[in-house]
């Protein structure tokens, strides 16, 4: 049924889509892309190669082609013609891929002769939606491809690659076969409702309820971490004037190593403060306020700041071992206290070098509580550095290991994962109360109906919009 | 000997270049390409193909494989990769085009592990560069591969895709060969030379360097055409408050047809004063000055205002046909007493619908002289505005036409070209004062020499570094 509606769609709109799947702009080449039954039809009309009998339709799929593209007779660029054939292909369909010279005026000249032969100019993500209605992925699978194009990380784009290649699938099916398990073990009693008889083993039920809900729970609960990873960690550095932060900052500016060459527009030029520190984003914000009333703890401005501070996810709390232990118990004491659960404190005693042997050696004894760290750096000399970033890496790690892998970071998927869980605890609920098996089959079918949707096996026009009009044009 | 040093330079510079060819930021494609020997192993070291024994060293050329790039056992992306043989290729030695998606952190990546693997990233134009070395394009039309990037109108995409397909270095072909008759003629007699007997007919050789002279002045002369081409036709629209020059404005920018798909970045963001109507492009600059001061012809700021009319290959003088005559008269001649020579003066009398039978009598009556148009229209309603554009247009045409359609639109090559012409310059003043052959024959040399370093059969590294400089990366 889901792939007759699939194919209706398709058959409804039998337009073939051309797009500009480059990034927009001047560059040394651009990439002009076709997909549709006349994909290369339209393309013949206009292209026109050295060797004066090339048919392009007779040409074998997956080869590449140059030549002129030709328009009232004159020549409007030299291109290479790839050729993809349905349904070996990305979209599904026949692909016409026009490497063209990157410039602005061929790029869209390029686009009016392809649209004046007879394509359309697609819609945002239209290539990918084609992918997804003719059976090439599953909805999940289709929009990590546009976490995979916006992903600016390591950690950000592992999750999205794995959830593009079907990773997140994999789990959610994994969980439709368990209620399905489920389902048959319900509707076989419902079979002989009038008899009252109760073939399913309620323990039974129970235990594979209890699985379920703990899956659809740790799914659910993996969204925090997968938001923070796709937008990056938010870490406050703060500590009061002269301690070293804006140093440390600069330290671990310098381990930025992603970025290999002179690229414009890469994440840093766009949002200052986020740093990818082996593989990781961090995002630091600005803890100006935190810096200069952490002297006048009762000042009108505290409030604020410390909810700022509350937006962390790593506390970076600097102190100077070059002031008395005294005064460095006082401060961390009092951010200790605004640290909330799954947040995440990491005291760094600086200036080691030059500190106090007193204060040092007192640190050193200072009782840590659970998701508290403390390392000694001179951050001038980048002294323990990469201990300060293993700990800061940790979070993530230990989040993944908890969550084994399958991170959720689509805020569609956390919304249904929600959903899903809700119904699958009234099932619990249900069984606690004794809720007759139509009742609990009614929960089991919402439930797996939720799950459809994220795989799009069940799916409404309205969705597939919304999800489709978020990716860029091209792709 | 030009091409052994060629082979040398590449010789020298075995290494494999990669770079990113497509605009730079975030697309939903990108394309890395890698050039030479090594394109295809580097490429094999990190490709994998789902047909588990694929070796992509035994594929054809111009092929496309779909597979994913793995790096420390992680997938890093799912790819389509396009293999290109020496000499078949854009640089002419083995290339391997990427196609991945298009993130900034996969981009990058993606370099990164290039380089770990034995490549080397590009420097600017240096895929040209080596397209160029060897021989698969001269120097100038390795030149106008920038030119073609760069081009941001019809026009002037024209003249770059022209001289990319060698346009130009047909003509200085055809200009050398004349040369060396004329070397051929005059190293006859320079054998004889103890004998001082004229074999070279000083008659025919006036004639081939008046010939030589000619070419080359008409091609040195197409460079102001080419350069306004190349950077939008200058043009004034002057006037008093209200005649309708906003109006009239605002019509020509509804013109602006070339524009079909919302791309950032088009030329109408970055320069607000550049439209381009009807493939050519027109560079409106501003006249605030001339509008305020054109009544107070006396004014201190006067001068100044007039320079900047001076700067317009096109002048626009809007008059309102609702005024009396005479007004009009007197502003039409301070107008065109600043019309320099080359100018194009286009008087528009505007607002024909509401104007005055007898001053629309009166200017029907006016006598135009060489180079100035008149044109009655209703800006407002968009009367007789193909008319005014037509005109505007025309000026190209004009160019065009007169020199033949090979225009010298490269700084570089238009000082080359005058040094060429002051030599044959000298050549025609040694004919005259009966310069004997060695003497002739050494200008006629220097001209050749000059002509070489277009094609760049003559070039040093230092030109060739200065030319690709200017290229983007990537190509």
């Amino acid at each position: 049924m889901v792939y007759l509606c699939r194919k209706l769609q398709i058959m409804l709109d039998q337009s073939t889509i051309c797009a500009i799947s480059t990034s927009p702009g001047m560059g040394a080449i651009a990439v002009i892309r076709l997909s549709g039954e006349k994909a290369v039809p339209i393309t013949e009309k206009i292209f026109r190669s050295p060797q004066k009998n090339k048919i392009l339709a007779d040409e074998k799929a997956n080869s590449l082609h140059f030549g002129q593209i030709i328009y009232k007779n004159e020549v409007i660029d030299e291109v290479v013609i790839g050729l993809f054939r349905a349904p070996h292909s990305f979209t599904g369909e026949n692909i016409v891929e026009i490497s063209c010279h990157g410039s602005i005026y061929v790029q869209q000249k390029l686009l009016e002769i392809l649209v004046e032969n007879g394509a359309r100019l697609a819609r945002p993500g239209e290539f990918t939606q084609r992918a997804f209605l003719n059976g090439k992925m599953d909805l999940s699978q289709a929009e990590a491809v546009a976490d995979v194009i916006a992903s600016s990380n390591a950690a950000a784009h592992k999750l999205a690659i794995s959830q593009m290649r079907g990773g997140f699938s994999k789990e959610i099916i994994e969980l439709r076969d368990q209620l399905l398990h489920f389902t048959a073990m319900v509707e076989l009693e419902l079979d002989f409702a009038e008899e009252e008889v109760e073939f399913a083993d309620r323990s039974e039920l129970r235990q594979l309820a209890e699985k379920v809900e703990s899956l659809l729970k740790r799914l659910k609960n993996s969204f925090q971490l997968g938001n923070v990873i796709k937008n990056g960690i938010p870490v406050a550095i703060i500590g009061e004037t002269n301690v070293g932060k804006s140093t440390l900052l600069n330290a671990l500016l310098n381990e930025d190593k992603a970025i290999v060459s002179e690229i414009h527009g890469t994440t840093r030029d766009v949002i200052e403060d986020v740093i990818n520190i082996h593989g990781t984003a961090f995002r630091f914000f600005d803890t100006a306020g935190i810096r200069e009333t952490v002297d006048h703890i009762e000042s009108l401005g505290i409030e604020r700041t410390y909810h700022k501070l509350s937006e962390a996810s790593i506390v970076l709390l600097v102190v100077d071992t070059e002031n008395p232990f005294e005064i460095i118990k006082g401060r961390i004491e009092k951010i200790r206290k605004r640290i909330a659960d799954g947040q995440y404190l990491i005291i760094v005693a600086n200036k080691i070098d030059s500190g106090k042997t007193e204060t040092i050696d007192a640190l050193k004894k200072e009782h840590l509580v659970e998701n508290e760290h403390l390392v000694f750096m001179a951050a001038k000399v980048k002294l323990n550095l990469d201990e300060l970033i293993s700990l800061m890496t940790r979070f993530i790690n230990i989040g993944s290991a908890e969550t084994e892998d399958v991170i959720v970071t689509n805020a569609r998927h956390y919304e249904i994962l929600k959903s899903a869980h809700e119904a699958i605890l009234r099932v619990l609920h249900g069984l606690d109360s004794g809720l007759s098996g139509d009742f609990l089959a009614q929960d089991i079918r919402e439930c797996m109906h939720y799950l459809g949707e994220i795989t799009g096996e069940i799916s409404t026009d309205e969705v597939l919009e919304h999800i489709f009009k978020n990716f860029c044009i091209g792709k």
